[in-house]
């Protein structure tokens, strides 16, 4: 298994939180060499110190067409633009991946100007964390994660056993495979949208001290507000339409909660609650 | 310290989730008598079969002029019920103490038909767990977690004192004082509003299987759901004012962020976004 690492060189575009993890799980999976691209000359060095990469490359025209795989970690507008620009340069037979938060727009960007002989293998990485002042992050966050792919009909079959053998070795839990408009669906729900629950929650308050009347929900509830803003407006925007769809049904949600509370209706609210923590409860854990 | 305990006889009524961790935690503090009351008689066997009270009473009459703390661990209306039918058999300078979720009501119910000579000391543990199916929690529940007192004109220094240590000693983190008024607010948004989000965001979702599309926070924003859906639409109900106007602020804040994403405007998504994430990171982890 190993052994087929041993022989591919990897190239990490954008040495980030996600990218710097993604190098360091290449790295100790045994890739031949784990390139690294920047547009940032100190992460690049620093990396390199830290042996995060084998080599970092503030160009990467000379080491592109050596690659077997390429994983761009970049949000949407530089990962169009880097894989635009770098099309020519890829290697013959190489894969592409990319790990977006949303996956409609990058597919509609790329498959037009792919070539057709690179494989572009489109995922999402559903690991993470709060901003925390460090550079890299530790590989140890893709453990037990999910992680979604929303593969195209020119996926070669090798690839894709590849691709989905390389994600489990890197520590992730469930693979999951669907359709780019799914993905952008679900997102809208279960990332998106709780971000925004967050980000309002925190927005609302007018007493940094509030904590102190908590028994735990609060903090837990509003710690992904501390967020990349410039990746998560992109992400919302590129979502807009499902992301707008969800948002309306939220706030119909609680404006029915609104209105039974206001309206003193206590049946109405006792019934809504059963039948929504039971459904929570066939969530799991 | 502790031979403070052991002079005393406690009541603890009500032995559901929170009633039979502070049970639990007054046997292990060594106080003379631990007392349970409960209207199911089964519970009440089943918590002196296991040792979590020393004598159950279903009927309480004979017992409460004995015990020098009684603390209720009922919803809002049955301990309103309780305090008041039981007032001529309290103990002559005994502390009377609840831990119900909201503090005005109680306060003004309990108030006016008290006792001189019993000292009402309201307050509300910041600990709780989802449901479980077990009948009985431990007390390890309350390490760490918030006390607040919502003290009265009318309690006697040494009782407050008293109150205060127990809580210490109970594993409690910081004690929390302040005015019913405040507590209410502040729980209104810190507690309330983060149960009824929970509670729509699962209202919404038209998949049970949605779970695989997330990196770990819709399921932890959520499982507060799981909720005790009486007891919590009876605290929605008595702190309405309150509540309602929380749950406009915040559907403000969600409709600004839906207003700047179906507009696209970038800017304000980001410049907000960065306030917030400061004023996150301002209230710790």
């Amino acid at each position: 298994m190993e052994s087929d690492f041993k022989n591919k060189n990897v190239l990490v575009v954008g040495i980030g939180l996600m990218g710097s993890a993604f190098a360091k799980s290449f790295k100790s999976l045994g890739f031949k060499k784990v390139y690294g691209h920047d547009i940032n000359e100190e992460i690049l060095q620093a990396a390199e110190k830290q042996m995060i990469i084998d080599r970092g490359c503030s160009d990467v025209s000379s080491v592109i067409g050596e690659c077997d795989l390429v994983v761009v970690c970049l949000n949407l507008a530089h990962a169009v633009d880097f894989i635009k620009s770098n099309m020519k340069l890829f290697k013959k037979g190489s894969i592409l991946t990319d790990i977006v938060g949303v996956k409609r727009n990058i597919i509609r960007e790329i498959l037009p100007v792919l070539r057709d002989d690179v494989d572009f293998i489109p995922g999402h990485p559903m690991a993470g964390r709060e901003k925390s002042g460090e550079i890299f992050t530790s590989d140890k966050i893709f453990a037990g994660k999910n992680y979604i792919l929303t593969l195209t009909e020119k996926n070669k079959k090798e690839n894709i056993i590849f691709v989905k053998r390389l994600i489990e070795e890197m520590g992730f839990g469930q693979i999951i495979e669907t359709d780019p408009e799914t993905h952008d669906e679900k997102i809208a729900f279960t990332s998106q949208l709780c971000h925004i629950i967050a980000a309002s929650m925190v927005d609302i308050s007018d007493d940094s001290k509030v904590t102190r009347f908590e028994g735990g929900s609060f903090q837990d509830m509003t710690r992904i507000a501390m967020i990349n803003s410039s990746m998560w407006a992109e992400l919302f925007l590129a979502n807009k339409d499902k992301l707008v769809e969800v948002l309306d049904k939220f706030q119909e949600s609680i404006e029915f909660f609104k209105d039974s509370i206001e309206n003193e209706e206590y049946a109405s609210i006792t019934d809504r609650f059963d039948i929504i923590g039971k459904k929570r409860m066939e969530m799991g854990k």
